[in-house]
């Protein structure tokens, strides 16, 4: 296949435009683009950060292994880093993430959901690129062996070092300049990385130094092996908790490695991404699809990544939910029929222009209005920014604290042509939780190369393709015989000629009597002497009825995990004048449970109507969970089952027994009114199924007095 | 802990019944109990056939294959054994099954749902046994290196011997008589093997040694290692595709092996099941069910298993899906709540004592009466194997094709106190679908012991309980200086003697002044003299107001993929009269796409309501599929559609213009009605959420005259 301009453009190294800028570039080492970034999207934004979020983390994760939303998986050895076990709330939280993901994305846009192998053999992932580049730079302490991702080593010893500054310009006295001063708002979530940066040490450095610190943090994802080199070897940087030097970074693949089958020959690796699963089945999804053009696949499954340091809970970890769609669009037109239903919704975007004026406040604007400035390159990715966006907000995602930004040019895989990660702001900064690129022709290019398996789309043309153009036949009888060996891809070279080379050797030809051909690069490298009896040129009218193309990939990508995250830092409340009870306003559509049933006290003649009532919402497919423990007060039932997001709870007393009526209570209010079993039990259904709303339900239920049933003692 | 009844009995191997009773005991190897066994439920019981189904397995297979329910992964890669992607039918189908496995056990049961990690370090599964024992054996062709599971090259080559007896017996002419024959019905599936047995030599046996076969064949998954190896030895076993010798079998472990993080040395295997995830996580999840017992915890997931010869596409395969519940039971009282709900369901039992009486048709009773016979071990068990019949009912399984077969008492993992399989009669033979075992205590117990972490229950006595009991205490003072180092161990000796032994004891210090401990098995083994100014031994009343136990598991154990392949059998159906038509005759409630929606022709008036309509079903949530081709006629597009399994179909015709009516169609019987747009959309979503049916449908509503518009051409 001839490069074509698209996929020219897909390979493209997008010269550094921030590097460009700077007036640093000559004083520090020049980052080269970094390995893993071609490859992976999966980087915290961190350095994004502009404030923190007002929020007690240390109450949250509490109450996260409290109520067993998750913890770590293998606690009872140890525990593993990177690795999480989801318990019942989390894990319900999540199946509720990816239900509604699938109503939202599978089931509305008719996508082709697909399940494939996590197991991978090596080959799949060498063609892909992932055996070679899939990547972090590590180093290992040159006495002990402990091992560090080099980057955050870097990031760790220049950051205690900056600190160490600010600390002995206050001992000194010295005012801060905001021009030359050391700048802790460079990394604003500097401090959660101090421990790693070894003790500060109040030493003062030159503020050229100052300087050049900020710029390398600013710039410390795009430092490849040697670069990182550098910077350890020229600021003798060393494991800052034992003090001794570390080894120039070696590359370690975050690929987990396995062997398939009893003879040990045929490696394999765990997916990092369910991406390539899809992609190797594109011809079958094409033909389930009835050969139409634009479509999408789906995937929902788990995903590995051998990360040097996990950390974060969970979001930098071992092993992940991820949720992947790869939509199939035609590279010549990539509108999107269902565009106009999005085009007015108004989305917080970050252009990367506005990132490089050194802005990071977001651009409230029409998503029509963002791909008709060009600002998104094209509809069918602002379609699906608008559709993330949707989804996000329905899952209860804060609209304050998202934000679309686009990666900056030397931020991108090399072959996407435009990609946007939703953000999240959570207390741990800006979270990349959705990346949403265009991946352009490369993967399938890749896959159909090396397999030789045609990946593409043939297209009937409406009205026949007549084109007129000069193109060159070879003469069999005298070709073969002549170039005898070199036949082959002499002739196929003549074939995929530029008109204007084929036009010098028809001129050279008549001129000359011979032409010469030079192969390079093939099986056949050499000088051939082509005659006027070996190949007729001549300008042909070709009428062509199938256009063949491969078609270029928009990949919205979500994480799950950090999605659930973000959502636990967004849901997480505290009671007014009561800080001790703490409880997450999840909605009904992702509350791990729907409907808390509970009896007044422990009085046996609850137990049956008790059961009755959690039966009846089981069976109605909601999921409702008992809490019939006698030596806790209704209050702390109450309070506890709050803790798990709980939104309703029915609670049966001893009214119930005389006319059947039994109270519900909402949790954000802690409001109750009173009603038949029946009726209270259909409501919980309309609620649960967003049928009906709380509100509503108070408009037509007077109110319970509830004065003491919501207290703990 | 000291080695309780119930323990013990876990532990206990059992008297192999069935080889007891062979007259042939004495002349073959008497297998030892296999390896594998211990470990693993996953076994096809192919040996238990007793005849085929009339299936079109290449129709099906091709079906399959063309509509794209599943391929072998990576196929443009030339695919991997053992490894399959599920398409959009087939991962919707699996999506179905297991959200109506939810809805019937999780939140029916009210079972706590977790998801753990698969990665799981090796220390783990060392405790658990897997890392010793989950293993097949395997053998290696001495010359071209090629791998083969032992007990299939036995089998395999066995076979082909009868089966040459067979064809001698015949060419000959002799009459084969029922006793002495060779039997093919002792293996009525042999001849899927035959390949792989080399070819079939025309070779009469003597008598006795078809009776060795035979009895081989029947007890093949019995042996271990040195079993196989003395039959390849006694036999001359070798490879049926080469004709080298083979080695003799070494051990193959079936998990997958990864190394976790960047130092390399920490070793993991991807979990070969779920269950052991939930094991280590039993304190979080009591903690969470308010230390109320009895409850369920439940995992769906992706397992690994490293199989030598994956074959039968999705029956025996490397990587799957599957669903397990661990119900946690008081060793003491498995009474289940909800057994009464149940008592009454007859289910297709096949117990051990039937099976060892030679029969294999199963005996319909109540699962009431089979746990008060004592046939099977208790009402959670009996609750469980009800509850799974009603599951595989709901889903579709043929009712006269499933039955419950008891495990052997030979054929038990070790620890295992009971357990029986549904067994699912495919055209491969009956298939293990869902195992459901009583697992003891063993695996909490394992990793309890080991991580040194409580994995028990403690419940407060109604009233404390009063026991009158012979204790021995130490006197610290001349206790420690005596014994030294030993102390700590002779008092935990003697802490845990039983009380005829302390009185043993008691009576040795009062006659002879002192009395001899022996200790064996401890960091100080040896003698030590007990003196009476050591020890004080008498009568003591202990009130004990807290009970602590371990519980026992009861775990019913899904294979989705089995599952779902019985399924796809059990469905498949052609068209009387019109073989070429074939359909999957699924319920609305597993089928993978509910509803098709397309235009009666390619006109263009046709397009708005057509996506009016799949629109307004998506939206309610029913997943639909458009099918506009222009180019195929209505007939093969309701045919195509037939092929997915899609039960509703609704056409937009020229009267929708006019009056806004569309027609309906159901698949098996290929009848329509005609009703407003509005009405067909409701009924629909009705239809598909079971609360109406077709034949309600048709008694409403007059059918349609259709005789042309199920015609393909």
């Amino acid at each position: 296949m001839p490069v074509t301009a698209q996929f020219a453009r897909a390979y493209r190294i997008t010269f550094n435009a921030l590097t460009a800028r700077s007036p640093l570039i000559t004083r520090v080492p020049l980052p080269a683009t970094s390995v893993r970034r071609l490859y992976s999207t999966d980087r915290l934004a961190e350095n994004m950060t502009d404030s923190n979020l007002s929020i007690d983390r240390a109450a949250l994760d509490s109450l996260v292994l409290k109520r067993f939303f998750y913890a770590q998986s293998f606690s009872i050895y140890n525990g593993v880093a990177g690795l999480y076990d989801f318990g019942p709330t989390g894990a319900a939280l999540q199946q509720n993430l990816i239900s509604l993901w699938r109503q939202h994305f599978v089931i509305e846009e008719d996508m082709l959901e697909v399940d494939c192998s996590i197991m991978t053999p090596a080959e799949v992932l060498k063609t892909s690129g992932h055996v070679e580049k899939f990547a972090d730079w590590m180093c290992k302490d040159t006495k002990d062996g402990s091992v560090m991702r080099a980057d955050h080593l870097v990031e760790a010893v220049l950051e205690a070092r900056l600190e160490g500054d600010i600390l002995a310009r206050k001992m000194a006295g010295v005012s801060i300049s905001s021009e030359a001063g050391p700048s802790a708002a460079a990394k604003p979530d500097a401090k959660k990385n101090k421990k790693k940066g070894g003790p500060i040490a109040a030493t003062k450095l030159e503020n050229s130094v100052i300087e050049e610190f900020k710029f390398i943090l600013a710039q410390i994802d795009n430092y490849d092996g040697q670069g990182l080199a550098d910077l350890i070897t020229k600021y003798d940087i060393r494991n800052p908790d034992t003090g001794n030097p570390v080894t120039a970074p070696a590359m370690f693949n975050l690929m987990f490695e396995s062997s398939i089958g009893p003879s040990g020959n045929l490696k394999g690796y765990l997916r990092p991404e369910t991406a390539q699963g899809q992609f190797v089945n594109f011809s079958r999804l094409l033909e389930f699809n009835n050969q139409k053009m634009p479509f999408a696949s789906a995937m929902v499954g788990r995903s590995f990544r051998n990360e040097i340091a996990p950390r974060q809970g969970l979001l930098r970890v071992r092993e992940f939910t991820m949720a992947e769609v790869e939509h199939y669009v035609d590279p010549e037109n990539k509108d999107h029929p269902r565009f106009s239903e999005v085009a007015h919704i108004e989305l917080p975007l970050l252009p990367s222009q506005v990132q490089l004026e050194g802005k990071s406040t977001p651009i409230m604007m029409r998503i029509g209005d963002a791909v008709a400035s060009g600002t998104v390159d094209n509809q069918t990715l602002g379609y699906f920014l608008a559709r993330i966006y949707l989804y996000l907000m329905a899952v209860g995602i804060k609209h304050e604290l998202l934000r679309f930004r686009q990666h900056l040019p030397n931020e991108m895989a090399h072959y996407a042509t435009d990609c946007w990660d939703a953000e999240i702001k959570t207390s741990h900064g800006w979270i990349e939780c959705v990346g949403c690129a265009d991946r352009s022709a490369y993967d399938l290019t890749k896959h159909a190369t090396y397999t030789k398996e045609k990946l593409c789309v043939r297209e009937s043309y409406p009205e026949p393709l007549v084109t007129v153009k000069l193109v060159c036949e070879t003469n069999s009888k005298v070709f073969g015989p002549k170039l005898k060996r070199a036949a082959k891809p002499v002739e196929e070279y003549l074939k995929l000629l530029p008109e204007t080379d084929l036009t010098a050797i028809q001129s050279k030809l008549s001129k000359d009597g011979k032409a010469t051909v030079v192969l390079s690069g093939t099986a056949a490298d050499g000088e051939y002497e082509i005659t006027p009896d070996m190949v007729t040129i001549e300008t042909r009218t070709i009428t062509e009825h199938v256009r063949e193309y491969t078609p270029n990939v928009i990949e919205p990508s979500f994480g799950i995990g950090r999605i659930l995250y973000s959502l636990l830092e967004h849901s997480f409340n505290v009671r007014a004048g009561d800080e001790q009870r703490s409880f997450f306003s999840f909605k009904p559509a992702v509350a791990p449970f729907k409907c808390l049933v509970l009896p007044l006290s422990g009085h046996a003649s609850f137990a049956k109507p008790l059961q009755d009532v959690a039966r009846r919402l089981r069976a109605g497919g909601v999921p409702a969970r008992v809490d019939d423990a006698a030596s806790a007060s209704i209050g702390r039932r109450y309070a506890r089952n709050d803790e798990l997001g709980t939104p309703f709870a029915i609670t049966v007393d001893f009214q119930t027994a005389d006319d059947g009526t039994v109270t519900l209570r909402e949790r954000d209010t802690t409001k109750q009114i009173r009603a038949s079993t029946d009726e209270i039990v259909e409501l919980v259904k309309c609620l649960v199924h967003g049928s009906t709303t709380w509100d509503n339900v108070l408009s037509k239920h007077p109110l319970v007095n509830t004065s003491s049933s919501d207290n703990m003692d």
